[in-house]
């Protein structure tokens, strides 16, 4: 943890305007003396930052506050007018984006179907269009945009904004950052989905940016990340949390997963892998209920519709569904086991289906997990709205300002 | 990552003495302006804190160096002699202690036969014993003694030194600090022993203390322990790193893990479980070659046993080592995609039983590890010392300085 400041020294810990800009995140309408006590720096320090975050549009003065006679202080919030940030959310069926204010306020959210994903170039070009349309949308000042942060699944080389390997786009090797910096007017970066998803399960006034957080994304592929004390852990390469290629079938014969090893939990659970079994029983004769649910389109079959066909009594797709709780159980308790969190979330598309999946993965996390391991970990399934991971990628640009020219004054 | 001053405040980050100290241990003999150069305070800054560092004895001035004209800077060295650390391993057949000086220099190294696991109150007291005797025998002022700290598997409740449970020795809840402190005129702390043994294999000199370093245990029973950048991996409630109960056989009717689980990788391929199958084949009239290398002693037989007769061509322990072995690189594996450290360090028992298993286990690593993740990672097989454990443990006491009052001056 630590940042390089505008003079190229590198500091231990956070900068104490950062410091004072997250106090007023999560706490705002606050007072100075109220934020020097929160943050540990003296009245008159805390009083030259705001003055300069005042005057720099970061955060504004909100009147003053109190009762009883005495001076009554200044309270200070988040500005959301003069610097904005876009946050896109590539999924494996739609794309999403977002323009924030540093405050939180959305000005604008939208959604496109997600298309070229065989050509990555393309793909890019397209993403450019659909995010120069919505500034234009939104009518927003290019002026104050900070910067873009992409979110998408797969292991991504984040000081290059590479996507190294995408399993559920096929991608190996993409430049991303640099093919929309060459065309966007703005600064870009490019993160794991699930980092973004775990930045919004953290968001400011959430109370748990000093807990350790385990968010598993479990949609059409399964992933992770885990944020402690506010700080993402990366790992060496910046390759952690793939959570969806732990091994939970070691058996000979296994299912291949689209990493090209076998016995993956995405190969067994993931909204992929339903889909994909679901299309082999119909095709084989069996689960009569989901075949008369997708009208004999078998190529049609989704994971929602093997979930529905479970819940009318398809016993093989109750035993799909059944298996999918299992395994993503047992792979949840080895992460308790090894990381002990505080909390986890689950999120992405598998969590719309119903409490009842829910409850079985908690039942089969529960039955795994270590004796006394992990005692206190709560276990929670994540408010579900589609916009989180590109709210939390908006997030991302302010944790990463030392990234942006915009935000270079921070250091 | 922060200490509490000795006015009750918690600052971030490390104290500037204790980066000093950090700085001599890994670089020394250093003079002053290379020591100000590395942990980025001023010179005077550093002038001051040697200064009350000399006159504290925890480190030592050896003499100017230099060569050409001008001034030599007197050079800085860990002291040896005023401050002793005291570090017990206490392993499942043996228990280790060593008292070093801070400079790391052993002054005695002994171990005993452990005994009386089964009588925890009764353990407690004879390592009393142990302890005092071996500081006798030494010959060592008992004033020059910061403190103890106490190596053990299992799960810790690191703020009170409470055994929360150790599968291995059937502990569950046991005072072992508060025990060990009403006996000994010393300060305690406990520990696992897989963060006392990745301590060493982060020691001073070593040049990988802001690498991410997961160390695994491979004994009788199994763990591991995450550091990163110099700060252990805790988690929530301390009970990380329990890599041992990591579900690697999910099947039904799998071996019952001491932890009470089922499939857990130490139930399959630790060096307990090794000689629990070994004894199963030989009673049952398999694995000739073992049985006779036991001379029909079956309840001697042991997982050093188990890898002899299969290094003389037994099949059937033959099968049981390389089962070990691609368990341990499934759950290696799975380590890597979750966790994508620099380097991994094999340590314990097992390890002793040649390159052979070392490869095998590597071979199984590379074959489940996902494409591009954790793509720099060094898996290394810890030199075999059987008193890594109880010098780690020695070091975690200046690491954790700040829990003993002799060196509470430093906060």
């Amino acid at each position: 943890m630590g940042y390089t400041t505008s003079n190229g020294r590198y500091r231990d810990g956070l900068s104490g305007k950062v410091k004072v800009i997250q106090c007023i995140q999560a706490k705002g309408p606050i007072n100075r003396s109220a934020i020097a006590a929160a943050v540990q720096l003296s009245i008159p320090a805390v009083m030259n930052i705001t003055d300069e975050l005042l005057r720099r549009g970061v955060i504004i003065a909100v009147g003053k506050h109190g009762s009883g006679v005495g001076k009554h202080p200044e309270m200070y919030a988040m500005c959301g007018d003069h610097f904005r940030c876009i946050g896109v959310d590539i999924g494996r069926t739609m794309e999403r984006i977002v323009i924030t204010g540093l405050d939180g306020s959305v000005l604008i959210q939208d959604e496109f179907p997600t298309e070229f994903v065989t050509q990555p170039r393309r793909f890019v070009d397209r993403l450019c269009e659909i995010i120069c349309h919505t500034v234009e949308s939104a009518a927003v000042d290019p002026s104050t945009i900070v910067g873009v942060c992409v979110a998408m699944p797969g292991l991504i080389e984040v000081d290059t904004g590479r996507v190294v390997f995408s399993p559920n786009f096929g991608w190996k090797d993409i430049p991303m950052q640099q093919w929309l910096e060459e065309t966007l007017p703005y600064q870009v970066i490019v993160e794991n989905a699930n980092r973004a998803q775990a930045f919004w399960e953290i968001r400011p006034g959430r109370g748990n940016d000093q807990l350790t957080v385990f968010c598993a994304g479990l949609g059409f592929g399964i992933g992770a990340a885990l944020i402690r004390q506010g700080v993402v852990y990366y790992g060496a390469s910046g390759t952690s949390g793939e959570f969806g290629h732990v091994t939970v079938c070691p058996g000979e014969g296994e299912r291949q997963c689209t990493c090209g090893n076998t016995g993956c939990l995405e190969a067994v659970a993931s909204g992929a892998a339903l889909a994909a079994q679901g299309r082999e029983l119909a095709e084989s004769g069996h689960a009569a209920m989901l075949y008369k649910l997708c009208n004999g389109k078998i190529d049609q079959i989704d994971a929602r519709l093997v979930f529905d066909a479970a819940k009318r009594g398809d016993a093989d797709c109750a035993l799909l569904v059944e298996n999918a709780a299992k395994y993503i159980g047992i792979a949840l308790a080895s992460a308790i086991n090894m990381l002990d969190p505080d909390e986890i979330y689950l999120c992405g598309g598998l969590m719309k289906n119903g409490d009842e999946f829910f409850e079985r993965i908690k039942y089969h996390t529960r039955k795994r997990q270590m004796q006394f391991a992990g005692r206190h970990v709560v276990i929670c399934a994540s408010i579900q709205d589609d916009w989180h991971v590109a709210k939390g990628a908006t997030l991302m640009i302010l944790d990463k300002g030392y990234k942006f020219q915009a935000l270079s004054f921070l250091y």
